[in-house]
């Protein structure tokens, strides 16, 4: 007896970081990029309400979600569109959007989601060159061809940190053709303080071909319930709807968010850890000649080019005493380089701690 | 400023039962069929965990869950995969397995989202006619051509109520060309006691050409968290898992489905207070004239050929009065029925009472 054929994918499949080691407890995980101080007591408590029905079907269009975000970040309601965490988002718009004969545009170090979802659909994925490990627009339009349909666009980008500026963004979205549509994936824009920083929301709101992505599982701390959004045109917003499974995002994550979306302090509390504790670990890496791009988001890419050890001694190593961090060997593509997620104080301290006596 | 342009696909959107009606407190759902015992307390007790660690991915292969879930159906852990919801695995097949000119085959009135997710990917989905309002496995063997690559069935199936035997079962596979896969949904299982009935899982569990769907939506009362599975060949769940969202499962529902599994006094319960109460419901509406199905799931298929009322006036009435029934000519196509699901035995005799009062 044998199997049905199916479709064969040219596909890496995303390898998410390990989050345990046979025989040691007590792990750190700094290798998924997750919120260094949890989630907010607002959260945690809305978890304990006993009016929530766990037996019948979550809202399907999230309206109250959705409302919530629209007052927060001061945008229609109509052009929101919430997922089971913002793959869901990028995996709607590559339904909506390619045929097997279309392509995209990702640049060469970026969330493998884009590609993943691209060649599930059965896209071509065209990488655009880095320059020093930041997206360059010259590259981008290098690549686009009459059938290029998306670009995708973290910003920061992980797993290298960098960005492009406000001016550069504006400068990408005037000289690509304005039937391609951009995708601008905001997952990390709350920690960017660097002030030629701004967000795809905040830059493109009213555009008719950008779309914006955000996540509730970085900053927010919501990882372990998956729920993100999107933001568009009307028009595409009504399409993913179309398409989108009807009770995408679950109820306890959809409450979950709301809360998230109030607790203020909660998110200036992180920005603020996030900026001491970063520069704190950086400094500490760099008396061990291992460089980092500057401060952005919550991790840091590691480059060991001028170590006198190798990234992968260093993952190794560490590995065996406990603290996991993001090889970017794997999927990314990236020699000698690890990516470091920013923990919580104790965390880094254990981190800092450890790395000195490898070096010792 | 226009709009990037994306693909147009046929699809009548899914649109879920109604859950509030302007103006009326206190409403009855009996659209959705969800569990009328709402959900097991040790369920309730492992959202109140405090060691959930909410700012972490969940792990994205299920291991607990899928190791649960083995041990209690005696099937092998390597050839289970879950989704968020049976939905998910729907979409998984069919992205799996679909082209745009391959077909898949649908009983006429079956559950809306296997024809939904078959036209996302672009493939034709061919009806196969019903008898009495039971599928026809010569009606499907009618059907098949070169082409087709699917046969979705849910047995017993939605909104019908009816199903096929365990003989008739075995024989469509027989008369099926072996290289097309059969997708059989035992979203309903639990509730029969039916002794010509069995299980897909229990009948085609070491076969090569049939893939199971089960989901927590129903009788475990889990619908809110979205968390489903599927079963079938290895070699088609490690091609799903390559295609499988990384963090499919949020964290809370394998948490709450692993505890669920483990309540047999709930499920017993459960399968009990269905048998019971759909009866009462059937007799009080055959005094009415309104003829349904044998009792078989958790939801009748109401007939109002026979009535003197129409269901569209019943429809109306009873929402009126805050008691939301499931309308099938939306999306199903079928004329003067509704679709009833046995709630508590509270609303159960409300339902009673209410509908009683209108014939009178």
């Amino acid at each position: 007896m044998t199997v049905p054929k199916f479709k064969k994918f040219k596909i890496e499949a995303y390898k998410p970081g390990k989050s345990n080691i046979a025989k040691i407890r007590n792990i750190i995980k700094l290798s998924a990029n997750e919120s260094a101080l949890g989630v907010s007591p607002r959260v945690k408590k809305i978890l304990q309400n006993k009016k929530l029905l766990i037996s019948k079907y979550p809202d399907g269009k999230a309206k109250n979600l959705r409302k919530e975000i629209s007052k927060k970040f001061k945008c229609d309601f109509e052009r929101i569109i919430c997922g089971a965490g913002s793959d869901e988002i990028i995996q709607m718009i590559c339904q909506l959007y390619l045929k097997p004969s279309d392509e995209v545009i990702v640049p060469q170090y970026s969330f493998l989601m884009y590609r993943i979802y691209a060649q599930i659909v059965g896209a071509k994925v065209v990488f655009s060159k880095e320059k020093n490990f930041k997206v360059s627009i010259n590259e981008i339009i290098k690549k686009v061809t009459r059938k290029t349909k998306l670009v995708f666009i973290a910003n920061p980008n992980n797993p290298t940190g960098t960005y492009l500026t406000r001016a550069e963004l504006i400068d990408l979205r005037k000289k690509l053709n304005k039937n391609i549509l951009l995708v601008l994936d905001d997952a990390y824009f709350e920690y960017m303080k660097n002030k030629d920083y701004k967000s795809g929301l905040d830059l493109f709101k009213n555009k008719d071909n950008v779309v914006v992505i955000r996540t509730f599982s970085k900053i927010y701390g919501l990882a372990s319930l998956r729920v993100g959004w999107g933001h568009g045109p009307k028009k595409i917003i009504s399409a993913m709807n179309l398409i989108r499974p009807p009770f995408n995002v679950n109820q306890v994550a959809q409450m979950a968010a709301i809360e998230a979306l109030k607790d203020r302090k909660f998110i200036n509390n992180s920005v603020k850890h996030n900026i001491r504790e970063a520069n704190k670990v950086r400094n500490a890496l760099q008396k061990l000649k291992i460089l980092s791009n500057e401060v952005t988001a919550n991790f840091l890419l590691l480059n060991f080019d001028r170590c006198k050890f190798s990234a992968n001694y260093i993952f190794n190593k560490l590995q065996s005493k406990g603290i996991i961090l993001r090889s970017t060997e794997d999927g990314y593509n990236i020699k000698n380089k690890l990516r470091l997620t920013i923990g919580s104080t104790k965390e880094n301290m254990r981190f800092i701690t450890t790395i000195k006596a490898i070096f010792n």
